[in-house]
């Protein structure tokens, strides 16, 4: 029995909320149960220098937590002088998801900053960022075409969402939160897009080393929520 | 005129929401206009160095802006290493102006640490993140009350709110948004208790110097702010 | 009763000493009682990104203290590899003082930077730094106008001069020394020009708010002790 | 074809060689191939501040690159003053690797520390980093043993090793050199036990993104490599 | 011919004056001709932790440059963000110099720290450092001896001073100013001890490298020097 | 007696083998006994901005250990977020002896990178790092040479080499190791060229100051060690 009496194969109530910055050229609050993201997506017409004169643009993402996101205050990496290891890893993690689904060409010499925040956190926040950076992408890219602004249409080349499976008490389940992530035997994060395609795949054994039967099961789960998660993001998005 | 058609004494709309972080010992959602600050008060049973075996407590306030707060992105100061000359400045006056109203030694040895995280940036962050985060911190002491954990009664000596005034166009008006703020002649910050008091002033002429006479017009139209930001705190703590 | 016996209105033995430094532009060593602050004016044939083909130029301030300039030895800041808030707050608010008088399309696309190194404290460094900065400023300015480096006449439109006032022992004083103002119930400094224009103003409660009529009786102090800053720049920079 | 000629199931040349550093307990110079890794255990009678009494120990990994390890000279990290995101990901993956198959119980009380540092590098330098760290790490437990410092038998509760696999021109294929690996459109490191537990697995989409399928015939690559690898490994150790 | 028109064997006028600073238990002003240095010892009842418990106390030096000591101002080191290599080098020379003529035992468990702050520049700023930081310590040790804090007598071994030669257009000089400094062939300092001990020797040839000959000839130039300036810290300190 | 048995004036085994990196212009392992540093010469096509138009080329140095080079563990710079004191000063000398014998002129605009790596220490690593550094930057120019990038031949206008000496146990010794350089009174670099002439010599006493006699005793060891160690470099590089 999972703490939240969730089914194995249950999602927490997902809410992607777009146009929540004034300010951005695409947002979205996206919720995971308790676990609140608020990402935005910063248009800038200006390009990594190793892309100058490619034709190219780029994607990059940044993460953060509020010093309160957690149970216990967690020190300000501002403050700290430096982003932790583990925010370096989960930022290089969205930016990678986010670009397999950028044509990169058709979105011409500039970058798009995807900021995650997080302001609540209780399990999967890099699940959530990437899931609803997705739709504050999407809907800079909506802007930006309004303004016709792209080189050619579908700069998306589909949908990209993340969501995390573990081993909890020997049984495998879905979009782990955090009472059960504290204590799963195996964490195992998926990005995959629209089409079925994988992006990513992380698993950890965080106790016992898991076996190949097991993680072909975290994967059936993750595939069941990554469907319901590209649903959430094309009502969120307005597209039919 | 005022951009937002506002009377010159006239402030923005305010909203000050409490119980927005399910973590966090006290929080608020505070909003001058289109400005948004997140706060929390985090209550740690530590105490900075020189404090130690004195019987008092501590209160402390750390200040940040989400990247995208801002019309144009702003660089992450945990990606750059530090915070800016600017954060450093706010959060002190925010620290100092909490101190103001807090009786330490009816505290007891802990520190209470207010972070107040600008959401959204539109003119006003850090007197609304003074005036939000004196609503966190007294969610936190009433947290703290319930549990009996307070050495005596009335940890607060008094609300403390503060406001922004500035000459704009020759006038003297209240509570400056960002459309006022960036082109105004002169700019002045006011922390006041309810009870009247000052506890902070800071007024700085961005182009020609001002006159006494302009400062007490401008001290006038922060007695009337702080006074209704003083009546909107006590509706939000559901205080009689 | 003052500890150094002074009356309330009364400043510290001022002196203001100029080319103390064979290589800048521009120098001057402030005394202010004990407090003495070495200001330099050095001319840099450069600008910040933002004024490029401006047609103006800028004017910036450092501040720094030696170690043993307190009567404990502090962490050298270069060697704790940052300069603390309070330096921040300090350099940043010289700066603005010295900016308000500056014509800066006079000055022309160059910058000068005036730093402000504190050899020993006694209280009131900020002030000394901009009542010294402003000399060694004017200095630099002479040097250019004798090289016929400036666009235009009078790159100075008038004098800034600064001092601290506060409440000892309930008694509103001018130009704290350390004694003073390590007590003081209320600190507030005073930045203002030759023709008594208010460039700055910096109130602080440390203990209990103070109200709007001791503020009031503090300005009238600084005022005073203003008029006789001016008089002892004058005289320092041989002007008639 | 692949461009060194090999097979598509075939890993390039190992040698594992222990005992190449006078001062470390354990040490082991990995080669994969034109890939080079010196690996040094390193015992350390302390342990993190989260551990003090808990009978436990803690192992650790650190990673870096020599300057002209690669192709182009990098840029020191030392002197960059911070390790890139990049190695912060590889040395965390080394210490979540390691630690899979230590009973920290029987370890006691003590730290030990396993750096991997790149000679020269050509592709898989985080898989030799683990599959040689594993070696330092099993030399630095028998000095242990020679001295009777464990608290029982087995601190190793088996082999861990790592091997990376990719998509290489539509074709799955086993440990990829750099000329490979710059190339790949997948690209997927796994590490596992010589029981054949899986213990991270970490699979990336360079390029289009890859079907379950694909995945699946990576893994199968990946667990004949990793048995030869521990295999070499028992060889170094001469174990039976 | 020297710039300064100066005999080769001849150093340029030595100025050491104590008692510059109300704070410190030892302070001297350097100078050697325009080069102005500020010495201040301060003494501090702690203890580096290698030296807990040895009844040995510790001195050690810092040195920094005021941004405009120089021809052209240098960045603030406190700004920078770090100490630069030439000022790490120079500090732990000084450091080194002072160690070699201290008791330690006799000093007890205390550190003295020696800042040296260069208040202007014409080369030779570290052998003036070395010069003058030994006149500051003799004063805080003298200070310490009046109030029989130290173990034993003579807690100083003898006196220890600094200076640089070299050769200038192909004539060995004694104690180069920045003329001849910034051009010279080869630069050498020389620390030595009253009784003629040899603490430190560093000889760099700028551009050809120079003969054991010529170095020969430079160390007697130091020697004469060295006497010289033994005899102004003797007089400076008023011994007999 | 000294502890390895050699006679005073007597170097350890040395040995200088090139070619020993796949991807560097020039490289060589140096071994002074258990000293070992690997050397690797890069080549850049970019020149510090101070040279930029001067038609000169730059030689710059990097020093560093790997943690376990040592005895006990040292923290890894890189992690630590800067190069320690000692680091700065050696890469600064290492940088300065070998630019000594460069024709920059000849080298034209470009910048060749000497890394000196120690992998395992046992006294005399910066002695070492020179020696070795100086056959790595022979075998770069080599590698130029043979693709007629020089602007006209010698490039190199002679050998340098470096050894420390020492006074151990009041005996003056050449080549100082681990177990003597630890407990040694007196401590010299010598860096001279092939022709005798010398480069930088830097002596410290680390107890008892030293003479004159002793030091002119440390040089003529030095000439005997660096004679011997320049028919190494010439072996090594294969010159007649």
């Amino acid at each position: 029995m999972r703490p939240s009496k969730r089914p194995a194969d249950s999602m927490r109530e997902v809410s992607l909320t777009t146009g929540v910055n004034r300010h951005a050229e695409g947002s979205c609050l996206v919720k995971f149960g308790e676990t609140q993201v608020l990402c935005t997506a910063s248009l800038e017409e200006r390009i990594p220098p190793w892309l100058k004169n490619s034709g190219k643009g780029w994607v990059t993402a940044e993460y953060g937590m509020l010093p309160r996101a957690t149970g216990d205050r967690m020190r300000r990496e501002a403050s700290a002088g430096k982003q932790g290891g583990r925010t370096v890893e989960i930022q290089r993690l969205i930016g990678r998801s986010l670009r397999a689904v950028v044509d990169m060409g058709a979105l011409g010499e500039r970058q798009i900053t995807v900021d995650c925040d997080v302001i609540q956190a209780d399990g999967g926040t890099r699940t959530a960022s990437i899931t609803g950076g997705y739709v504050a992408l999407a809907e800079c890219l909506k802007w930006m075409e309004a303004r016709s602004m792209c080189q050619r249409k579908n700069v998306l080349k589909g949908h990209v969402a993340a969501v995390s499976c573990g081993i909890y008490k020997n049984e495998p389940v879905l979009d782990l939160d955090y009472a059960e992530d504290s204590v799963a035997e195996t964490d195992a994060n998926f990005v995959m897009t629209g089409a079925g395609g994988i992006v990513e795949i992380q698993g950890t054994a965080e106790g016992t080393p898991f076996s190949e039967e097991e993680f072909t099961k975290l994967m059936a789960l993750a595939k069941k929520g990554i469907g319901e998660l590209v649903e959430a993001q094309t009502a969120a998005l307005g597209d039919s």
